[in-house]
């Protein structure tokens, strides 16, 4: 005998806002956010992407900055589990793919403690968005026939201590290391210690897809001064490898990839994205 | 002394149209093919994908199936650099993400040696696709602080002979094979007497975010003849690694994550995204 009416039903959404760039996003995440109650949103999240979302909903500032002390993550999952058992369709936002390096496994799972429907939808992850602007594929059949992701930023913050160094240290692999920053110069000596060639190219990528895009270039040996030299603001990726021998011969499209980003909105004869868009704007 | 008018100078742009679900797209791979005078498609690209194109561009496939003979990839160069030449922006469309075993590099090489202006549009890749749609993270802080994603179809159509069979035997990593089908006995080989231990939880995905999705659940050691006995069609990819262990509560969310996806598409109060969507038109 059920005497009390049904509840309606709260929801999360594990949304990928891709690296930067608004366009960037899905069509899938883009309707998640027109559709959302609340957004619980990172820090890596730009403020383009938020601009897309339903202006009705509620938007709150969850993240911890990628290097900060080890995180209320705890305090995430409740607020998130909270609202959608206050019936809420809640978004939570993150910079780049929830599924590489965002903790979604510990959201779902507090989701499923608590029995609330939850999906994911996956964005361009920094490393895809970082090789597009620089203009280089991150796999090549002859010379990275391996792509590996890898954190820099363990659960203590530290770099992980079992890290597997001959996958490192393989010259056929093109290696990103996501949250590089205070562990660099220790993942670098281990890397050389274990055998890659410390000519071996490498770039620091911050702030990809976005207009204050800053690229790094150097070699494994290189980079942790170079980094260190730069002190860079914003999000930051590294990426090691051979495909980076092509870096010099795609800067000469770099200026040409940009020319024709903005032919593509305003060069076709209909606007069927009805997205806020600061190039249009302009 | 310039006499003859300027020539109007066509371009390419490598575009990802991600693991099947036309949902995945990014905004920008839209714009692209609302602004494309022809789209060369590879056969990895689903019809409800090329509707979002232009109506007048021209869609010419030229993709071979992922396991024929060792391609006709100059042809392709060619056949992209000749339609850009003659001034149309050209469209080439790739299954997932055209930077993660997509050829990129050799077809951003041929533009380059043609002077041709070339972009690249990053897309969701199959394995971001089907960890989605398992409800699984690619990585987590404990069991996975490393994902690597290989081919299982070199150059010559075998399995590479140069595997990193450490960086691949890694209990703490999530390894995806890319176009596994007919080297995956030796890879599971490869790898077990490498050291992965045989119950290391393994699937193979098929069609992963198309209807005809199909998920084969086994471990390493059994895949390759569930695999064979289920001799599914279609894109397939392997996924192993302990953050499959995840997957039977996932199950339980798979019915809601796709309610959930309904929901979005009809509950909000606008339609912002004017693109011809089956679910609509249902």
């Amino acid at each position: 005998m059920r005497t009390e009416p049904p509840r309606k039903t709260g929801s999360v959404s594990l949304v990928g806002a891709g690296p930067g760039d608004p366009e960037l996003l899905t069509i899938k995440a883009v309707r998640a956010l027109q559709a959302a109650d609340v957004i619980l949103y990172d820090d890596l999240v730009s403020n383009e992407v938020l601009d897309l979302a339903r202006r009705k909903a509620k938007r709150m500032l969850v993240g911890k900055k990628g290097h900060g002390p080890s995180c209320k993550q705890a305090d995430i999952n409740a607020l998130m589990v909270k609202l959608a058992l206050q019936g809420r369709n809640v978004v939570r936002l993150k910079g780049g793919d929830p599924l590489i390096f965002g903790r979604a496994s510990e959201e779902m799972e507090a989701c499923r403690m608590a029995g609330i429907p939850a999906s994911i939808i996956p964005g361009i992850s920094a490393a895809q968005g970082a090789a597009a602007s620089l203009g280089l594929s991150l796999t090549e059949r002859r010379i990275a026939r391996r792509l590996q992701y890898l954190t820099g930023h363990g659960e203590d913050g530290r770099l992980p201590r079992d890290i597997n160094w001959p996958a490192i240290a393989d010259p056929l692999a093109t290696t990103v290391v996501y949250m590089p920053r205070h562990t660099l110069a220790e993942f670098v000596a281990g890397a050389l210690a274990n055998g890659l060639a410390s000519g071996t190219p490498a770039a620091a990528i911050v702030n990809a897809t976005r207009t204050d895009e800053r690229i790094i270039d150097a070699t494994i040996a290189t980079l942790p001064a170079a980094l260190a030299a730069a002190a860079p603001s914003g999000a930051t990726l590294v990426m090691i490898g051979a495909i980076l021998r092509h870096r010099k011969a795609a800067d000469v499209i770099q200026g040409s990839r940009k020319d024709e980003t903005i032919r593509f909105l305003s060069g076709h004869d209909k606007i069927l994205l009805k997205i806020p868009l600061k190039t249009e704007a302009a």
